[in-house]
């Protein structure tokens, strides 16, 4: 019996919740799981939310979901800027942790933490689900057999449009103390795909912009934007691989796209994140007369999609990307392999996102380390 | 508290399973859910299940479940053969029922079931979940909203291809005593759409075929296939609205297609199940020189999408459809609004599904009544 | 040389003079072409249409074209109507004709427009442009290979748009006179494809609709539609593979699309029209995790998609198909191996046609012949 | 009545010849043609040139084409490394000049050609074809017309995959005084295109890739390929709109592709040169709940889609851009408004190059002018 706390229940802490909730049903190859406290900004909330959310326990001070016996591991989802102190005292209490990413807004932080699960000796996963779908399991799959040769060049894209009415009043996430922009809001996600698909980034050459210099603010007149909803970046991968990953949280239209394109000397990978059951595939192997990208739709010959639906081609959803991560966190507690982005791997990826931001404030191609 | 029972836990018991799991995290305004009694064909099984799905007890004899005084509402998984006399005990004892599809092998017996809900007065829901995506709840908004005009034509395929090798051996499938083949094993599924979007089919012209006249059996030699993997018809609803509905179990590279085309005075609706996070929606009303097809994810914007993910274009998956479907039958056994295809509607269905099986003996059009 | 004449100067005549001009600039196979003698309804017209489609001499006569004795070869444009009297004309003059579909009116008119291209012993040819294209011959291609398999189903769709507006008044297509609506107008034209691809068509069980049922007239009032813009049938091919063909002129958002999914033993194929340098083609061959439709782009290694374009993937345009054709119509001419659809073929074209508006008549099943 | 004259008889030779024999039938209101006198590099092969491809006279030397008085106009369609000698040569004869691109292999050479121009008085034309597709007109209109709003963010692709294979043996494209690779070779295309919807590039950041360092030679062993087949650059447009410009020409599975996503404050626009005839546009005033990329079909009512088809959706092929480009020429001949790239705007799209090659040799950002 797996003992579990939550602190935070907005978008994520939900998600993690809805995750805890079906992963024995689901996998059935894991310990069965209790929620049992949940923390939140104050009493009545936690109560609230508690009841809906089905934990046994609630508390308006994150601290005694930290202190409760009964809890093994704890689910992280506040905003970034309380992960620090949280994360670390929840290691220090000997419990395993599921952070939600990034890590926290200063690489410093970051290395506490790293540091701070490092000693403990407990699991510390972060929630890079992206990494999760059967897709990009397989794409995984696909590089290591080699089916497009040597991977030589590379393309990301991560686009949304949440900022992207330039009518919308300014608000946190256009302060500079809420970070870099679109860099560590969202270059993070296609930094733990390259991550989990080819390893570290070596060097990087970034520019960032602006769509809207300025934005209303409530009382009247206008602000200055102070963060970047564009970045792109020239990058480097250690292996030798170049590549380019852009961003945009201002783009039309685009809703939760990560354009994954893949070069290889046999071959591509084509992969969006908005149609995630789906892998393009191009191979040099197929007939001249029949060479083609193909879809390839997610089925039960992908794991772990045949845990969701014995049936190919019907499609998992956003959340059940969550749910294989807690099944992932689980194996990783229980000392069995595991596919997930632990605080080592997540400082790798929060360290390339502050290399971006200094090689654009210095105008030159910076190394990561 | 809603005490729940479970008998059967194949695909769709497991489906089940997690729905009743996941219902109040995501919807929160319903009432806390406690699995109760799990019952399958023997006793350790049932355990076994009932420990991995999450439930307190565990039956090897169905009419225990039945019986279970702490038992509310009955999730009916089981093959077809056995929903009669199951679903119709579990109406006697007073329960609600949530009823796998199709109804019964015959008409009478659905028939049977049907006047066995009407006169228990309980909540007897089937499981059409294709009906309860957000975004057939959206196209049934563009239609009773008149976006695409009045509809005048319908063309509607279910392809999948699980019955397409030939050189898989005969099986239960393809004995005529499993039902007329594509058409009841199917149909069902556009017919459910069909009904909530448009209302009652009127009469029918069906044509059906074999790809593969007989099939090798397991001992040697090669047996006659009795059933019809194709199933083609011509159809006019009640409304007068013509169309066509063909199926397909034998379909190379389909996996899960649906692909609903709705013709209108002003527009036109398209959508395919293997993408239901998707709409395609073409309209009169933009300027001609930007008219196109639009592609519309599903977002928050769609009921109840928002329940899932408050972010657009992230994606729902099928299993995320039964806990919609879960949710509404929970809203009809409180009385309120509710999206479901009940007992009588479902009986339609199947009515219709007769009248096509009939109409394809008979070479000829028939009425479904 | 090869001396051409033109009656005709619509949306095909223009077409045909566009084919005659770039032929041989394209193929460089066949012999010069002199455009000699253009037709028109009056000699003022005739003369403005040959200057600008680059004839030497113009006739208000169309009789002119066919006694010019400079003429090899007459590209017959004009509406189907005046097809029987031309074409026979053309024939008993000793020339060689390209007549544009469908033959003619009735059955009995286009029986005997073939009985004059036999008794003439010149060629006759229909203009089936889309049976040309480079995704459309490898297609045949990859069916006589038996890529697929044997074929066990077929489902053809044509759609456009162009009669779809409930405002648009009553004009001569409405009228009974015209033909059967969506039926001689559109399904000759996936016929075709069937013809090319597969062989005859056996047997029709056909339904017919009217999406308006009348429609405004000039001078006020509204005056009732007498033809059917949409048709829908069942098909047995000859070769026992069964099917559907589907048509609808009042399709909105649809422009050219003639869709055609094709089911084997070993895989399936899907071509649209709209994006006619493409072909979606899915086999068992491939691995089993690789399996999906892939997405071949027309290229060089698909006849003769090189002659045009020495690259890959830049996309033939619907011209392009006029030109190709016109191409087999030369090598026939010579008597080379030629893919055409002659007289004798579009006879049973136009025969199928006029089954299937009997069986709409008759509620029954027709057989062809 | 224009004279024309040709230069070359390649791709693009061949193609030209094609334009100029429809022009008239397509167009009608452009001046007759007539294909005067081809220049290729022997007497011989002019001649079987000229036979093929329509023109009366042939050379074995090209100065005795720019020396004929019958010859208004010539096609320019030698290797890049012969244009500065013969487009000076042809200018300064007095001819009108319609040269391929790029113009020249080093900047100094491009810009005599442009000085040649101006001097000359004549209409000098680059073969800048991709701008000329309905689909881009029909893009500048929009971005004109404020669509999508104010443009704040470009992404331009240009992919193929002509040397993507790794066994392909070393030829003259990987000599360095080729060129530089893919930049010279590829993203002049995406520049023109740039060039005509948004203006000039201010300044670039480039970095290059060699997928494979080096390939085997004919006579046995291996050599070091000095050019690269990828470039990536970030850029900035004079207006002040970042955006990134990709090319590869090793890209496995890209056959034509040259994707571009143009990001505005009320909308979006992706386009794709491998389905041209379609544009895909997002615009936010459609209701929040159908808002989507719309797919638009080329169509009649997209200049000049009309005067090749009078039917949308039916589509234009790679030649046809080339028709279009020539009447363009023949308008900007005429004195009349056309939308061509000249010799001074083909020269800016020279100096990017160049700028890029020397930002990735220094590894900075560089301003182009």
């Amino acid at each position: 019996m797996t003992g579990v706390g939550l602190i935070g229940t907005g978008f994520m802490g939900k998600c993690h919740a809805l995750a805890w909730n079906s992963v024995r049903t689901v996998f059935g190859d894991v310990a069965k799981v209790r929620l049992v406290h949940l923390g939140e900004a104050n009493a009545d909330l936690a109560r609230q939310r508690a009841s809906e959310l089905g934990f046994d326990r609630a508390s308006g001070d994150w601290r005694a979901v930290v202190a409760d016996p009964e809890v093994d591991v704890i689910s992280l989802t506040t905003p970034n800027q309380f992960h620090p102190e949280m994360a670390i005292a929840i290691l220090e209490a000997g419990k395993h942790l599921w952070c939600e990413k990034p890590m926290a807004p200063t690489l410093a932080e970051a290395e506490a933490m790293a540091a701070a699960a490092r000693k403990s000796g407990k699991t510390a996963v972060l929630g890079y689900n992206y990494i999760q779908s059967p897709a990009i399991r397989h794409i995984r799959q696909l590089l290591d057999e080699k089916i497009i040769g040597e991977v030589n060049h590379l393309r990301v894209e991560m686009d949304e449009d949440f900022m992207a009415d330039p009518e919308a009043p300014f608000f946190w996430k256009h302060e500079a103390k809420s970070g870099y922009g679109a860099l560590d809001d969202f270059a993070v996600h296609p930094l733990s795909l390259i991550s989990a698909l080819f390893g570290c980034v070596g060097s990087v050459m970034c520019d960032m912009a602006k769509p809207y210099p300025d934005r209303q603010v409530a009382g009247g007149g206008r602000r200055a934007v102070e963060t970047y909803d564009i970045a792109s970046s020239l990058i480097h991968l250690q292996n030798g691989v170049s590549g380019t990953l852009l961003v945009n949280r201002s783009a039309w239209g685009r809703k939760g796209r990560i354009q994954v394109q893949i070069f290889g000397s046999k071959g591509s990978i084509v992969f969006d994140q908005e149609r995630f059951n789906e892998i393009q595939l191009y191979v040099t192997s197929d007939r001249a007369t029949e060479q083609g990208y193909r879809t390839i739709l997610a089925a039960p010959v992908h794991e772990p999609y045949g845990k969701f639906i014995p049936a190919p081609g019907h499609g998992l959803g956003f959340n059940d990307l969550k749910t294989i991560e807690c099944r992932e966190l689980l194996a990783r507690i229980a000392g069995q392999p595991a596919r997930v982005i632990d605080f080592d791997e997540g400082l790798e990826i929060e360290r390339t996102v502050h290399a971006m931001a200094r090689s654009f404030a210095e105008q030159k191609w910076v190394k990561v380390r």
